[in-house]
This record gives structure tokens, C-alpha cells and sequence, in this order.
């Protein structure tokens, strides 16, 4: 075994860098782009990318330009979080979405981020264009604020504590009235993000546990700010979440 | 660099190999499990896995269990023919499955196989239990017909005259009539696979074109044997390929 300086990249490190070059701006790569966003030579990014490309993480299109393989999905798949979690997830979406015909999501914690794992589009145009695999920071949407006020506390403290980026005149910046915000989440049970990420849109978002009763996702609804009842939209969120909660294991006896 | 024995897996074979541990049977792995399936050595697993878990591919749970992770699924969604394909689709898949209630499916073709990239769950139960990222030989399904109807003729071919699995008595496993129902597919327009792959189920498919003319993936619906109405099934299940077609660039005056 070859002893490397510490911090020096390994092998796997150049092979993860490959498909970390890959991104919702950059979702197709000549080698010459790979290399570069990778920080490889060309020699080794051919040889990664060639490997790569064989075990089908990579496919390489007519005109030589490589984008994500079938492969790394159906490895994906399997990710609990991810498609699998979805999966249980999306029959009690649609039903949120049949109730509502509003713009429906699922999505989850990741560091001080909420990724968004599902979104169904609803009649709804709100300036917020989210796609599958989106982030934002947690307090800034309604799901973020329903997973950050069930988080660890100390998770929760050393986050409010932390800088809080501004989106709009709305967004919550200041570290007490975000705390106190939370406490109203967990008091409620329901999480709403007012004009935080843009001018139009306002979110209404409940917390999904899993079976150990920790909460594992958020599901929540954009509408558009003007025409937003929140006394309406609550009640259809919350049993949408419960629903996806008891589809993962959830008793809410035992809590 | 050093230089390997020709065929001697490289450090990124030993990566890839850890990640291909996973599937559908295995879908949660200790390090132990992982060594033994992807054949490396414990240290060698462990320093791989390390790497993996530290990047985001693979995720630890409190028992020391290891699961495919979020960052693997965020790039993954960027796979052209999963998660994208399948984000451009779904307004259409929910057309269609408000129209019938049936199960609705979205496939491609990945070698001599169909992968299944979307399945909504209708009001039919059958005996057919897909999932997304399941796969089924072409020649046994609606979408596999589809697909291999619409394959470059020297593939057919081959395909035709490789063995053709059987799972029920129905399944098609002569090579002539295999040709005979893909000149009829190509004529119709539609694919019916006829309890082929379970003694109660049967699905009518049609092939979905991307912008340069050449079928990129196959839609349909599955329902019970014995009250399938294929001339009335059929209509809806190629209004939603076309019009998943369409919002992939396809423009049918062109063809």
C-alpha cells in the first residue's frame, strides 16, 4: 500500500471529483471540461472517465460529450433518502395534489441545507423554480423551517448562530426571531415561509417521521402570496405528512 | 503510474466495485457485507467506504449499517435518461393515469433489458410487482416491445436470435413470431405484451421519440388480463407518448 501524504487526494477522491464535475449547470461535460472542473490531466481524467464510462456511471453521447449513466441511477435508486423515500412518499403527494391542484414537495435535511426530492407542478406559477435535487438554506422555505425545528438542539442553536443569507425584504435574518419562529413550528405542528425566497410565493410545510419518530422529510405547498389561505392549506398538509409518516413506520401512539 | 497486469482492476474498478455491492436484495450493507460482495479486503473496503461516506455516496446509520446516500442521488438525478427524462414525462404519466387509473409506466432500453424509470400505482392490482430501476428482458414487455420494435434492425436481430427467456406459458419464445409481433408493432404504433410476464396482467405500450426522430423511451399501462380493452387503453397510452415526445423536442412534421 502506497503511503500518501496526508491530505494528498487518493484514488477515490480523483474518481469522485470526476462525478462531482457534474451539475445541475453542468450536466453535460466534454473530457476537456471534466478534466479542468476536476482539476485532473487530461491523461488521468481519461483514464477515470473511461472507467467510469465502462461501468456505465458515464455515458458518452454521439458527439463525445459524456452526461450521467443509467447505472449510477439505478445505484441512486436505492438511496433511502432519496428515490426510495419518494417512492412510499408520492401516493400521498398526489392526493395532496388532487385536494389542492397547488405546487406539492417533498424534501429533506442535508447539513444547513433542504434538498428537495419531489415536486409535482401545480396550477400555481410562483417565481420559485425548484427542481428535483434543488437546495436552499433551511430557514429560508417552509420544509427547511418544519426540519430545522425538529432538529437536534444544538444542530438548531449553532444554525440560528450562523450567518442567515437574504433572499428577499422577508427572509428571516435575525438569529431571535428565527428562534422564536421555531418554537411557533413546534407549537403548531406547521411550518410557513412568507415571501422568504421571493416576492410572490408563500409555503406551508409539516414535518414526516419515520419510524423511530424523528423527523426523517418535510412535505409542503407553494402558492402564490396574494391569494394564500393558510387556514386551508394547513389541515391538508398536515395529513399528507402523517400519511407518508405511518407509510415509513410512524405510530404516533407510542409518541 | 504504476503500471498494472492487463485486466487487474484498477483503483477505480475497486471503487465502482463497493457501489455495485448495492441492489435491490441488498439495499443496507455492513463493511463486512461490503467486502465479501464487491471481494476486496477488509482494509481495502473500509479505506473505500471511508472515502464513499466522507464524499456523500454512501451514508452510516447509527448501527453501523451502510446505505447509498443523498450526494450519489443528487448527481444521479442528472442522468439524461433517469431522473430528467423522467421529470419531462410525469406531467404526461399523471395524464394518462387520471385518464384510465391504471398502472402507469415510463421505461428504456439498457442493453438486452427494459429499466423501469417511473411507475404511478393504479386502482388494478396484478401480480406484476415493478419498481423503479427493476428490469425485464425486451421481449416479455409492453415497453420492451416497444423499445426493441424501434431498435437499430442488427440489434433486433441479434436479439431475436439470442435465447428468449420464458415466464409463463404466453411469454413469446420463438424467434420467427418475436419478428412477426415487431413488424406489427412498428405498424400500429402500439405493443401489447399479453400476460407474458404473469398469468393476469397485460400492457399496451407505445414508444416515446426524442428530438432527433430515434425512440428514447416507451410508456404504458398495465391492467388485469380479464377486462383489458386494448382498442380503448391503447388512444390514451399514445396521446401521452406523443405528447412526452413532444416536450423532448419531437416534431412529428419532421419525421
Amino acid at each position: 500500500m502506497t503511503v500518501l501524504p496526508r491530505g494528498a487526494p487518493t484514488a477515490a477522491d480523483r474518481l469522485l471529483s470526476v462525478l462531482a464535475a457534474f451539475d445541475h449547470e453542468h450536466p453535460a461535460l466534454s473530457l476537456t471540461d471534466i478534466s479542468r472542473r476536476a482539476g485532473l490531466t487530461l491523461t488521468t481524467a481519461h483514464r477515470l472517465v473511461g472507467a467510469l464510462t465502462e461501468w456505465g456511471a458515464l455515458e458518452r453521447d454521439e458527439s463525445g460529450v459524456y452526461h450521467v449513466g443509467l447505472r449510477l441511477w439505478e445505484v441512486a435508486a436505492l438511496a433511502p433518502r432519496g428515490l426510495a423515500l419518494r417512492q412510499i412518499a408520492l401516493p400521498y403527494l398526489e392526493d395532496l395534489y388532487e385536494a389542492t391542484h397547488e405546487n406539492v414537495q417533498l424534501a429533506v435535511r442535508d447539513g444547513r441545507d433542504v434538498v428537495y426530492i419531489e415536486w409535482l407542478s401545480g396550477r400555481s406559477a410562483v417565481g420559485v423554480h425548484i427542481r428535483i435535487g434543488a437546495r436552499w438554506p433551511l430557514h429560508a422555505t417552509g420544509v427547511g423551517l418544519a426540519l430545522l425545528a425538529h432538529g437536534e438542539p444544538g444542530f438548531q442553536e449553532e444554525y440560528c448562530a450562523g450567518g442567515l443569507a437574504s433572499f428577499t425584504s422577508y427572509t428571516i435574518t435575525d438569529p431571535g426571531r428565527l428562534r422564536r419562529v421555531l418554537a411557533e413550528v413546534r407549537r403548531s405542528g406547521i411550518a410557513v415561509s412568507d415571501r422568504q425566497i421571493t416576492e410572490d410565493a408563500l409555503s406551508v410545510a409539516a414535518p414526516v417521521r419515520g419510524a423511530d419518530g424523528t423527523v426523517a422529510a418535510a412535505v409542503s405547498i407553494v402558492v402564490p402570496h396574494a391569494d394564500a389561505q393558510v387556514p386551508v392549506l394547513a389541515p391538508a398538509v398536515r395529513v399528507a405528512a402523517r400519511g407518508i409518516s405511518r407509510a415509513l413506520g410512524w405510530q404516533p401512539e407510542r409518541a
